[in-house]
């Protein structure tokens, strides 16, 4: 089976995502400059979702590129991803109108864990289907990034119970984390 | 003909439809987790629905991988799959909205099965066009699954006029049914 | 200049504005059957737009498959047809929460007289860089339905003064004549 | 790194943008022709976005036609033009419901400066990805036109403070000015 439309597909839907966020900034009725303040903190949210889903279409993008054939099991593991990835503008638009405050940041941090998890499966679900010895096994190996990403999004959405910032703060911290694109298989791609 | 924009184009509304969806998750105004709890019925709605637009993606991708060609009648046969497709979120705000009660999941289920016969056609436009000897007509066989669908939409919809409850369970095990990917059609890509 | 992103992103445009137009059809805030009564003539006008979208697609994916190369001129006159196209949900709204009244109706034609106009000057230009010898030039030949389709909207159009179910009829008039494929392109690719 | 899935992704995202600033077109909830009086402004400010989104898809169409190859660093910067692009639908909004007054066409100028600039970026970054003696660097060359652009901005933004129309005025004829697609890459594709 061909990998060709499940990018299409997959590009289709994140790029919809990326775009729709941005319906959540409701334009002012005035027309003065301090219209925008009320603004800033959606702003904030939605150029973090913008970089998260930005990451998460750039490590598909890289690592569908290594991927040589698909089965049933992986374009639903691949829709389940997506399913999360959508819920993002919601929990985005309710983060930023509600300026960080505890639960919203809770449930930011809830789908982008669940979103780490889906993708986690969907990488490892791949790499079982092409084998321990292909490339793809090799470029993402023991995905450490992966799995310490899922530790810090646990730890934000604790830390936010103390103090909702903190939460934000980690959030913000693994976006860098993730921010380079994965040099793992870029470097195997220029080797093969 | 070539079937490559038709696969594009399809992907493209599918894509979109299951991200406007999300657009009914109306933000709520305070940071309160019990803000989130009138969301919950509208969820359920949602991941049913996100489900049926894969299962729908998941069976098109199918059928298009073996499909050869394409002419006018199976363009509009695809649009008018499309159509009751897109009539998905309207139906899902709707039942979400009013919990499941009866006249929503009524047409829920009206739409589900309009989508179901739009399938068939198209499906059986294909057949017909590629000739009784070919790959799909072997791959889809005498439909069994999509027949079955219909009588359990159609009994879906008279159990809901009793209890909507009795309704919602119908659509939910037909998505069950439909949730593992077209087996036939991948043994025979297997076999050729 | 190839022709594949032209088509991707005539796709896309295509593929949104087909679907954007179902978030006109507002979720009634009430549960029972005769919230969905005043949805009725808004249904009926998102049909005709979804069938005209249609046709448009259908029509350009068909001159596109014989088109060879593009140009700057072509690249805005296809521009212009989508930015006539892209008004179509918002007469298509007006139209339908209105009941098919005067100015609605008149709008709604004025917008589709442009698309037309739009697509004429789209095909002309597309012949007169591929030469009069050509296989589109061949295939458009004297393109008697786009004079004939201009004709019908004016009329529509000047009925619409007088009773804008006259103007309605004749837009469904014309989307009936258009809603078969062009045949003469379909005819000409055989014969290649 | 192939460039196909970028130009996919870009498009997705222009089409988008592109389609949904419609959405800002408010339907009047009565009939008369007067009722769309005061959509003017924002029909008008409609049009400007249309054709800067037209501009953007077409440069950026004609540039990756020359690209061969890119990395990490093009991914991202590609993805920082599409965030201040995904902010137009706003200020086009902003603009349009206010009339053209003062802070909106202020932020309008603003946004279009930063697209500028994340557009020169982007194209620097090709370039010095592929040499300064690839076809790319020849066809873009000392890219007048982009430091044109961005001073004109910023005399348009400077302008608006005096009379917003200055500004407007400024905005429209850095519009017309890249109307045109960029010869110089025809011209050098053409040679090739």
């Amino acid at each position: 089976m061909g990998k060709g439309r499940i990018e299409a597909f997959s590009d289709g839907v994140l790029a919809i995502i990326i775009t729709i966020m941005v319906l959540e900034l409701k334009v002012p009725h005035s027309e003065n400059l301090q219209d925008l303040k009320p603004l800033i903190p959606v702003i904030i949210s939605y150029v973090l979702s913008f970089i998260y889903i930005g990451i998460y279409w750039n490590n598909h993008h890289h690592m569908m590129q290594i991927v040589k054939k698909v089965n049933g099991s992986i374009l639903w593991l691949n829709m389940h991803l997506l399913f999360w990835l959508s819920l993002i503008p919601f929990a985005t638009a309710w983060m930023g109108e509600n300026h960080f405050s505890k639960w919203p940041v809770i449930l930011y941090g809830f789908i982008l864990l669940m979103a780490a998890i889906a993708y986690y499966f969907l990488a490892h679900c791949l790499i079982s289907f092409h084998g321990k010895e292909s490339t793809l096994a090799a470029a993402i190996g023991k995905d450490k990034k992966g799995v310490i990403s899922v530790i810090m999004y646990i730890t934000g959405i604790i830390l936010a119970f103390i103090n909702s910032w903190f939460g934000f703060l980690i959030y913000v911290l693994v976006a860098f984390m993730w921010f380079i694109p994965d040099k793992r298989i870029e470097k195997k791609l220029d080797n093969n």
